[in-house]
Formats: C-alpha cells, sequence, structure tokens
C-alpha cells in the first residue's frame, strides 16, 4: 500500500485547467493492430471463472463478504486493439457463453491499481512473469453500483438505496503497449470484439460491456502504424 | 477566435501523470440544489427547435449544408442539479414530446467551446444578459457520429463510413455556479430529470441522453448543502 504506483494517462492536447483557445482538441488514444500481440494458453484454471454456483448462493456468499470486508469492489480493465481499422475490445469469454472484461474483486485494503495489476498478471501473463508493474492503468472510464446482494448493477448510486451500497464495478482504461504476450488459462478464451458490436448488445454482453463503446466516445482513436 | 477560452475542469483527487499511490479517488462533481436556481420564460421562440420538417427534408438540408461548409459538428451541454438526494440532468423539452440537451450546431469556423457558450446563452439566458463568459465548460464526455445523412447516431466512427463522416454531437460537461437563472424560450421546457429515469430508456429520451449516465458515472457527486 505505501509503495508508490504511477497512474498513466492517455496524452491529451489541453490544457489541464488554463485556457486553450480552441475546445476542438480531443484526448487521444493510441491502439496497435491486434497481429501486435502474442495469444498463447497456459494449463492453470482461472479459479473465479469456474466457480459454479445458483443465484441465491452467490447473494449469500456475497452477504457474508460484506459483513466481514464491508463494500465489494471489483475492478476492470478496458484494452483496445485494431483490426480492420475499427477499434476492437479485449474480452474474457468463459466456457463459450458469458463474456467478461479481463479485473476481478480487491483484497481488503488494495488499492484499484494494485488490484487491477494483480488480476491482469494472474488472468492474463504467463506464470511467474512478474510483470504487475507492466500494466499501464490510466483513468477510471465509469463505476456501476449494486444497491443489495440480489439487485442489478446501475451507473449511479440507485436513489433507494438508503444504507450504503454493496458492490461497485469500476472500469479502468489500459493502454496497451506495441507489443506483447497474452497467456489465458485453458478454460477461458480472449477475443477481440468490435464496438460495433458491443453497443447497445445487453442481450449478448450485459450492460456494462455493452456500454463501453459510449466511455470511450470521448477519445479520439490513433492506429499507430495504420497505412 | 483569437481570444483566449478558458476550459473548466472538475477538481480530480489524481495528479495527471505522477504516482498517486492510492488509485481509488475519483473526480468529483459539485452539484447543488434544484431550488438554488431561478426559472423563467421568454417571449422569444427557439428557432431550430421550432423547425418543422420531414426527415427527407433534414436529410436534404444537411446535404446542402455539409456541401457547403463540411462536417457538422453539434454542442450539448450536460448540467447537474440535485433533487431528493438524487442527481439530475437538465433537459429541454420541445411542445411537451421530444428532450433535447441544450446546445446546438457550431457557426463554420467556431470552436466548440465558443459555439457552447453562444448556445446556452441565447438558450438559456436573459435577453441581452452577455454572460456568455460565464458558462463553465469542462471536459468532452463523449462523441456520437453519424456516417451519412439519413443514418444513425453511433458513440464511434461506423466502421461502414467508407468517406469521412457527415456530422458529430459532442456532449460538454458544463458546471453550475451554486444559484443563477434559467431564462427559456416560451416554445420550451427546461426539466430536471433524474439519471435513474434516463438510464437506458431509449424510448422516451433517445440514445445519446440515455447514455448520459454512463458518461457520468466516473464522477462521484458531491451534493453541496446537503445535510
Amino acid at each position: 500500500m505505501g509503495e508508490e504506483v504511477p497512474c498513466y494517462r492517455v496524452h491529451d492536447h489541453r490544457h489541464p485547467i488554463s485556457g486553450d483557445g480552441e475546445g476542438d482538441s480531443d484526448p487521444v488514444l493510441d491502439i496497435y493492430q491486434l497481429s501486435c500481440y502474442y495469444f498463447g494458453s497456459k494449463d492453470a484454471m482461472a479459479t473465479v471463472a469456474a466457480r459454479d454456483e445458483t443465484p441465491a448462493g452467490r447473494a449469500e456468499r456475497m452477504r457474508i463478504n460484506y459483513e466481514a470486508n464491508g463494500l465489494r469492489t471489483c475492478v476492470e480493465a478496458v484494452m483496445m486493439v485494431e483490426l480492420f481499422k475499427h477499434p476492437h475490445l479485449l474480452l474474457l469469454q468463459v466456457r463459450n457463453s458469458s463474456f467478461k472484461l479481463p479485473g476481478g474483486r480487491l483484497r481488503p485494503g488494495e488499492s484499484d491499481i494494485e488490484g487491477l495489476r494483480r488480476k491482469l498478471t494472474s488472468k492474463l501473463s504467463a506464470d511467474g512473469a512478474g510483470d504487475e508493474s507492466e500494466w499501464k492503468v490510466g483513468e477510471c472510464l465509469g463505476m456501476w453500483w449494486r444497491a443489495d446482494f440480489e439487485s442489478m448493477l446501475y451507473p449511479y448510486v440507485p436513489p433507494n438505496c438508503t444504507k450504503s451500497p454493496k458492490e461497485c464495478v469500476k472500469l479502468f482504461l489500459v493502454m496497451l503497449p506495441s507489443s506483447r504476450k497474452f497467456i489465458v488459462p485453458k478454460n477461458l478464451k480472449l477475443l477481440a470484439v468490435p464496438l460495433c458490436q458491443l453497443h447497445e448488445n445487453h442481450k449478448t454482453y450485459g450492460p456494462i460491456i455493452a456500454g463501453v463503446p459510449q466511455l470511450l466516445s470521448k477519445f479520439s482513436f490513433n492506429m499507430v502504424g495504420d497505412t
């Protein structure tokens, strides 16, 4: 907790507070072609992804965890690549069905960035790669809240939430380097899905992932190396 | 165009590039109670809002404008107030039916911030108030694109958009002061709508407004004066 955790941001043509005189320079996000990356698999199973339980069982587990540790916070990564001149989001697919953003639950006392790096390394790096510091975690793009253990997530604290919310899911932009290896547990698949397929497609991807195109819409994508 | 246009931003507990060691401090947006503001009406009609035309007529008008001036850019304001301890968005309602964010189309050569301030003054200020510089325009929250004159808007440049896109709608956060007067043309109503009513409610508000709760979800709302 005490160590220095650098926080990277995308480059931004604007000056933070001072005048800019233009008002039309948007933040730019560099993305690289899918072919810049190597994708492999490892033997380990992703323990959380493999958990099989009923909705009631899940609510009960969350209740016990809340009593022990308070608000449950999950951190998830938004990582973009280019394919066919269109931005694609990296998603994990569990057993050929549900999709999720790479990430997971924070340990008690862990910071967002520390926890996200730990989760990205455990799910996307080779065993013992020790490259946690290499994940360039950028700004928080959005937060979703759960008022109680059974209810849905919303992109605000629900107005009927009289007590403290029980869960928060935070999405962070993670900037990929110009090349790297992704090594994924064998019960998961890593997919690059075009923004145009995600947009408003709640049925397939759920509300959080289906809203990612909007969360990214303030960025101009710079497709590096594209001719 | 040559004058300095200050660009305000919400306060942000993070340091832009340097390490923060915490990773859990989100940007904070101060909002004030609805009762802090005065709402009145003026005799003038809002000319754009009062325009009555067919979809084909609109496409033809956009095509002529595109040939003369290139990409059509609209700038719109996201302004928040508090009511019943929940954030509400200010929306204009046209003739008891459609809803729109305050804003409008840029003039050729006009900057986003200049144009948004001009539109906010013409739609929300008393005639001759001359308070354009008082509108605190913050960051761009999102952009929506139209590939051609007939198609829908998307929160990305559509992948089938082989030529240049024809229209861009940019949403900007506008921070309200602790009190002010809003004077609205008599054919428009200014409403405060709770985020929980907007979320995913495309049918009533259209996709852009229904997505505003997600665009704001990275902010922690500080309800000033709330006890």
